[in-house]
């Protein structure tokens, strides 16, 4: 039988399954980039390929990349996102000016700068007849938790800056009528990765227990 | 210094990178369970732990886990399922008869059942101003990925179901205002992995080559 759990092909060793856990435990949110050049084309295929093997509700794929490395498309895209920050510290009053000493994004520093953007709804009705376009981001979403966590075992630190107006975004990128951008990635190589998340780390807000996390569930069906 | 990528601490050898990239390749969303009793406590909170390393946009960490492993509860959730499966197949139309013969979840089987529900808006703006539902619902799918490829890399099968009422699961889940189910997760071990993945493997869909997915960007900018 191939591919069963006990075929030597299919198992992981412990130290594989560990390598596994590492990359989820260090795994960051990164801001901070060493400027280097492009990524070889070979390494950026590998990490897109990592990100196109995720799920995605009834195998629809949802994800779309575009490359925007290339130091006019960074000009032009910072503006996007530095206005959304603005808006961001006005609408956070009082901790407005802290936010503002926060260091958001890397987009002139990071070796590459993505966009993921979720295509036209191509009228999947499996799985998401009743959640279409929440089932189409959660599909995305699992592309790029992929591809951070293949990143971070080649070394590279991702952030995945989701500071925009969508709609501004979406005609910047000359989008189709109907795609949407999730997110700019910055990808690259950076001097360190944090320790902990970098708001842990900057004071602005602290991770929660787990067990926090777990929710009894009602009694009546037990 | 710390943490920095040339610190042995936090590289990842050539076999720990490729155990990352192989856990991504071979995991799959897996409706075939093999009956067996419930999973080990530390064995769950380890990959409940690895859920909760996941991003999260300003550090909201809005995912929840309800752990629903009993009869009785899965007795309560199937027919919930089984409603939405009868109301997909009507509307697929012609295709509805070919999706009935799929076998689209492993309730009844798998060793664990586990809802994911995204927690009430907590009002976090930070990196959410222009997307608040998106971020909080990608930031969800994030753990959940994590949880797949964690639980990939100890054998055990995952499949994320979402074919479900949202709000009824929520009135049947007893979730609080404004606290949404994302997924009922099964989770358990298995006779075997799939090949491909399983909607390719019945030739309900095929996927397409990543070359498909990658946009060029509009010229103007270049």
């Amino acid at each position: 039988m191939t591919n069963a759990p006990t075929d030597p092909q299919h198992r992981f060793s412990e130290s594989e399954r560990a390598a596994v856990y590492r990359a989820i435990e260090l795994r960051r949110d990164v801001r901070h980039f060493r400027p280097s050049p492009p990524l070889p084309d070979a390494m950026l295929e590998r990490l897109l390929q990592a990100a196109h093997q995720a799920p995605s509700v009834g195998l629809m794929q949802p994800w779309r990349f575009m490359r925007l490395s290339t130091p006019a498309w960074r000009a032009r895209l910072h503006p996007v996102v530095d206005a959304e920050r603005q808006r961001t510290a006005e609408a956070l009053g009082e901790r407005g000016a802290d936010f503002l000493q926060l260091k958001v994004e890397g987009l002139k520093d990071c070796a590459e700068l993505l966009a993921v953007v979720l295509a036209p709804d191509d009228g999947t009705v499996f799985g998401r007849r009743s959640l279409p376009r929440e089932m189409a981001w959660c599909s995305a979403a699992c592309a790029v938790q992929n591809l951070w966590l293949a990143a971070r075992a080649e070394h590279l630190g991702l952030g995945w800056v989701s500071m925009f107006d969508p709609v501004e975004l979406a005609q910047v990128l000359q989008l189709p009528t109907g795609s949407e951008p999730l997110g700019l990635l910055c990808l690259g190589p950076v001097d360190r990765f944090y320790d902990q998340p970098m708001l842990e780390e900057t004071g602005w807000r602290q991770r929660r227990p787990l067990q926090d996390l777990l929710m009894e569930p009602p009694r009546d069906a037990d």
